[in-house]
């Protein structure tokens, strides 16, 4: 379990304290955590929480959104939450084509632009941008980058201790050079997060993962391509759920801990050794 | 207006007879078929209806789901209804992973293996298998093969005039290889297709398409990078939505020539001479 993350997105719902407490319990070391929660609870209790419950952050869910107006502020102050709370990831959601737009290539250039923006910033914090390929179904409205090979080519451009890339299951699987540019990712892979995919889709396509193993995606395979590459970070569950999101907290962690541990009994089946 | 085609999934309740004779009576030269559709009103009627009406068929929808059961009867079936019509080109969407299987490749490899077996009799038959790619939201339950690039590296083994691709805006728009691919793919389009992506998308994905101009996708430059490789053949129009399939057929014949219009005003905009 030691490097099971459980992000606080699997259960939106469970009060900060609580969460923090929980997982505690279940003998969790790491957890991803929210602006929007964070912020509800207050930074500063949420890092003294984290701290009094012995737990780790392993990433702060989200900044990004660079392609809507006040991008700028907001990024700085979520690299400057990142950094209270010891997170050594922000997680970026890069944004869709601004409203009555049409243009990728504007959009992709201002994701570029935005990056090359907030680094220095990030560098200084000691906070590491990880930009996040999201699922092609979202490119309208979330994420105009949409493929591992995408978020490369922007984080290529910069340190890797500085800018790297978030892999998660859910948004990658489908794509056949995957497996080449999880390669291609050594030494910038920030964040891996594991979900699952099932059919079919919820209205508004957001809410569709499954808990690991409880889809059709090879994810013992990705994450044994992921730790090929050197990773040994941790390793995140993030589900976004309607039904999930119904249960009492401590049953969505249970629930994520066991699909954890499912896809850890395929890696260790394959013969891979994980850490994890 | 001659390189608009009607393609019948667009009014999908609306009778093959009463189709045909309203896209005649709109000035409409092709349609493009569905086999359910088909054998319903019956194959030799529907030739008959389709002749009696001066019209051409451009594509009959569709071969494919080769992932599951008893694909290779249905498809030869397939490929000889489409020769039947007079129809060109056999669009397939190749299926996703069988049920309970977790192995892309293995499917991926099942799909170049019934392309292979199917090419002898389609070229036999003068039609051409157009490989589609679709969304890869569809990598699960419709189609492993999700990307422009996916359906050239299929398509590339087998004679051009044999196999070619389908290229549909909606599947492709967010692509970011798309232009290169589009160009890579000349002398391999069978046939273009034109629908618009609108956000949020519905429950199971399929239905949410737009019509051409109604959504976020620049299909004015698709539709040039289309024509710059050399393809002059019809431009269909094929919108799964449950709102145009809730209007009489009319109603969403005259809503495809309109967005079809729209898109063919901006190209000629661009310094585009379309000749569709």
């Amino acid at each position: 379990m030691n490097r099971f993350s459980f992000n606080q997105a699997t259960a939106r719902d469970w009060p900060v304290p609580d969460l923090l407490a929980g997982c505690a319990a279940a003998g969790v070391r790491w957890v991803g955590l929210w602006r929007e929660q964070v912020a509800e609870y207050g930074l500063e209790r949420t890092v003294k929480a984290v701290q009094a419950n012995g737990l780790a952050v392993s990433t702060l869910c989200r900044g990004g959104f660079f392609t809507t107006g006040d991008w700028y502020p907001s990024n700085r102050r979520a690299i400057d939450e990142a950094a209270a709370l010891g997170a050594p990831v922000l997680v970026l959601v890069c944004g869709g084509l601004p409203a009555g737009r049409r243009s990728l290539d504007a959009a992709r250039d201002q994701v570029v632009r935005a990056v090359e923006a907030l680094a220095p910033h990030a560098s200084a914090a000691g906070v590491r941008l990880a930009v996040e390929p999201l699922h092609p179904m979202f490119a309208a409205d979330r994420c105009v980058v949409c493929t591992l090979a995408q978020a490369l080519d922007i984080a290529e451009r910069f340190d890797p201790e500085t800018v790297g890339v978030a892999i998660d299951t859910y948004h990658v699987w489908w794509d056949d050079t995957l497996y080449r540019q999880i390669a291609r990712a050594a030494g910038r892979i920030a964040i891996f997060q594991l979900a699952d995919w099932a059919t079919p889709l919820p209205a508004g396509a957001l809410t569709g993962r499954a808990m690991p193993d409880a889809g059709c995606v090879e994810l013992s395979r990705i994450w044994a391509a992921v730790d090929d590459t050197g990773y040994r970070g941790p390793v995140e569950v993030e589900i976004f759920n309607e039904d999930v999101w119904s249960w009492p907290g401590e049953r969505a962690l249970s629930a994520a801990v066991a699909g954890y541990q499912a896809v850890r009994v395929q890696l260790r089946a394959a013969g891979r050794v994980s850490s994890g």
